[in-house]
């Protein structure tokens, strides 16, 4: 049944289904997969079950079975595409870690991460010699949606919490000891401890021009006669998940000479640490929380038309990487050749509003920045900006390397989850672009509160069931062969797949 | 008196006054004055009236006249600084003014521009062979707060509204239709209307990716198989007002060659434009509309801190623009030497969090961006990221440029303000730093519309008593050789400008 479907697709889909996509080895590449394609481990299936799975006619929801159950009874529910690619090539991991207490390290970072790169062997980083101390949970949930084959998204599956994991660990006798501010330098006293309070009324009145020390600056006093910037605990967290972001990325680019790591993919990730729920995103899935049915939107998505300044800002200062084929000025359409000398409507990295410029030969170039909505494109290649991977992704037939433009950093928000009480129907949703192109957060929130108002509280299946409704409504119905949901819309062709994390848990949590 | 004033502060102040800042000529330039020195035309001030007005111990309250009045009744309200500069650096402009309207012109933009430069001597956007046409008129206000000199404060107050005029004459017949859509390309069709149905199908259905005309696509159908961007009109007034932001710094660039213009200057303008107010912003001053009591922000402010990781980027991908003197990395104080080896806290472009980082020899450079909120300076220089001219600004003693740091270009806000009914008391205020630094948005919006509610409704003075009063709350009163405000905080010792600009005016404006 799988294969017949798999050829029917294929053919119908032409070339838009490279061998890569499909989780074997693809033409060219003769490295041994990193690791093997996989529907997420929380869900359990048999090989066949993920075979059936991947039915582009039926596409069947799969859920988190009643036997199975993930941290504060998280819902969970997923569809693969209509066709877009063989396999879904979302992917899903959800983990609870603990990370191991340990006094300040003196060994350099850099170094210690190298000799225990996460493999996912079972990695742990816990320090078994240092014993006495006590560990540390975090809980961790992450979607992950893949593009040009479905290798640096497994990957990330299987990787990324170990890479965040191996961060906190670095602070995490900072995090563990309440009300402590970070100190600026580790192994020392802060400095302002050595200042008499007439030093320290000086500090204030110091100007910053001519600052002492600063380039040029006649006088040279220690830098102890200025404050330092206080830093948050919480700011330690998201630096945390960012460097975590580029360590993923920089282990993928580096494995990718001995594997074969197809594509890339975006990353969404919430950990839940000491109260708070820290929400990173690379790329375009987003979260919300929904509290008392009102939406509070918890990230926001990179695309090229949200990024156009950032990257036209790039292009203008490095022109090479346009490989003398792209223009970073952007119009509503392709320029032609015979409206050279006529204004044309533009704009470059420095606007948000539209003027008229003088077409010249040099606009003739493709727009790096091309297109509207869900078609919008980098290059003409890529519809999303940051993420993980696409180290050797080209614009077609050239070597114009699209990487460059591309961010591995998530933006981190934080939402200080103890701080208030949470009852039983506040939730946060986490979901892939299939989900949020066809409903708005207005429509996922009434939908799930709805669909929590009648349930039995008591039921902890009850997330599922919501998940499982919300992918119900963004896929829709086959009908005179395609996908329909309410009032006559289009529905989702893309894979989909919904975290519902209930929040009352985190009342209890610390 | 004024002499003896200015000379014990200039004495109090020692090198913080130099000469280029009091609007003779600097020591050093013998170019002449691009504009004389003033205060802004509508207070109609005698030049010995301006003398007084400048006493950095009383720091009288300058108002707008009775007799005087500004569209739609606009408040006004200054004082000068406490000893900061012997002049007040802040400028303000308010104007109606009123553009032709012609037909499409077919020369280029530049080439008219550059024949027709504002140069401040009545000049008129209007064409006079091309009588038959209507004006449409906009609405004018700005604040002008400035450093280093007063030069270019002055000079951006007699000429940028000429260059969003000239802006706004490019696409005056667009948005004087009603409706229109703006032609991308301007003296033809627009070119769908030469597809039939059938290829307006095709045209949804094509993927970008591959796209034709893009690099290495192996067809290329024509364009017109791709669909237009839509712009709207209100953001080719966007895009007017950011072009002229930039055409006021390149002809202050340009004429510094010829004139002494001192410093560099923030920009806040507002223009009302067919029922629409776009606020601009380059710097720290701030607008927000006060509506029913409620405060709405429609400017957001640009300082070294909220542009941290934009100029960070810079450096990273220009490291010659920081001299070997600065790293573009950020660290909470200086590093010193005897900490190389050890781990401090530290931020790159890609971080909004913290990490630590193990010191090496390259940190012991001046951090790029430094110091917190009031005190942040780029390259230990400015405190500000956006604005007009400091072209020739330097670090002190070096050779660094600051200005590649610096952005000319303004973010431009909509508030569509005839779309909703506003009442007497619904106000924009407009403010200098002076005014945000000792008073929130919410106590300026309980402050205005405590006052204002305690006025005559139709005493049309009320709005410059009330910018008198907020202008009174955030310089305090002299006490212990101290500006005071309420709850014994410290008052502004820096310049203040506020507008209280009515909104009810504009429910009957077209």
């Amino acid at each position: 049944m799988f294969t017949r479907v798999k050829s029917a697709v294929a053919s119908f889909m032409g070339g838009m289904m490279p061998g890569g996509a499909n989780g074997e080895h693809p033409s060219g590449s003769d490295l041994p997969l990193r690791f093997p394609y996989r529907r997420p481990e929380f869900l359990g299936l048999s090989a066949d079950e993920v075979e059936c799975s991947a039915d582009h006619v039926a596409r069947p929801i799969l859920i988190l079975r009643e036997t199975e159950r993930l941290p504060w009874s998280t819902g969970y529910a997923e569809v693969i595409n209509a066709g877009k690619s063989a396999l879904n090539e979302d992917q899903a991991c959800c983990e609870v870690m603990r990370v191991k207490r340990r006094s300040t390290s003196t060994r350099s970072p850099s170094r210690r991460r190298r000799s225990s790169l996460p493999n996912g062997d079972g990695l742990s980083v816990k320090d078994d010699t240092d014993a006495s101390l006590e560990d540390l949970p975090f809980h961790y949930w992450a979607l992950f949606d893949g593009h040009a084959g479905s290798g640096v998204a497994v990957m990330a599956s299987h990787l990324l919490h170990h890479h965040i994991a191996l961060h906190l660990q670095e602070v995490m006798d900072i995090l563990a000891t309440p009300d402590l501010t970070p100190p600026t330098c580790l192994g020392e006293e802060p400095l302002n401890q050595h200042l008499g309070p007439a030093q320290k009324g000086l500090s204030r009145a110091v100007s910053l021009r001519g600052a002492a020390g600063a380039p040029g600056s006649p006088h040279t006093p220690p830098a102890r006669f200025f404050s330092e910037k206080k830093v948050s605990q919480e700011s330690l967290v998201v630096g945390a998940i960012e460097n975590a972001f580029k360590d993923m990325d920089f282990q993928i680019e580096r494995e990718k000479s001995v594997y074969n790591i197809s594509g890339g993919c975006t990353a969404l990730v919430v950990v839940y640490l000491l109260g708070n729920l820290y929400v990173g995103n690379a790329g375009d899935s987003r979260a919300i929380v929904i509290r008392s049915g009102e939406v509070v939107p918890v990230s926001s998505e990179f695309t090229p038309e949200s990024e156009r300044q950032r990257l036209q800002f790039l292009a203008y200062m490095q022109p090479q990487l346009l490989g003398n084929e792209f223009t970073h000025l952007e119009f509503p359409r392709r320029v032609q050749r015979r409206e050279v000398g006529k204004k044309m409507l533009y704009r470059d990295f420095t606007m948000s509003g539209w003027a008229y410029k003088t077409i010249n030969d040099d606009d003739l170039k493709f727009p790096l920045i091309y297109g509207e909505g869900k078609k919008a494109r980098v290059l003409a290649t890529i519809g999303v900006t940051r993420g993980l991977g696409d180290h050797h992704l080209k614009v077609h037939d050239s070597n114009i390397f699209i990487k460059p433009f591309l961010s591995c950093c998530p933006e981190v928000q934080v939402y200080p989850l103890s701080q208030s009480e949470h009852g039983a129907d506040d939730v946060l949703v986490l979901g892939t672009d299939g989900l949020w192109d066809v409903l708005s957060n207005q429509e996922v929130a009434e939908a799930v509160s709805g669909f929590l108002g009648n349930c039995d509280p008591d039921d902890q299946h009850r997330y599922t069931m919501a998940a499982q409704d919300l992918v119900m409504r963004a896929r829709g119905v086959l009908k005179d062969r395609g996908w329909r949901i309410a009032n006559d819309r289009l529905g989702s062709g893309d894979d989909i797949s919904v975290y519902i994390i209930p929040l009352m848990h985190g009342n209890k949590q610390t």
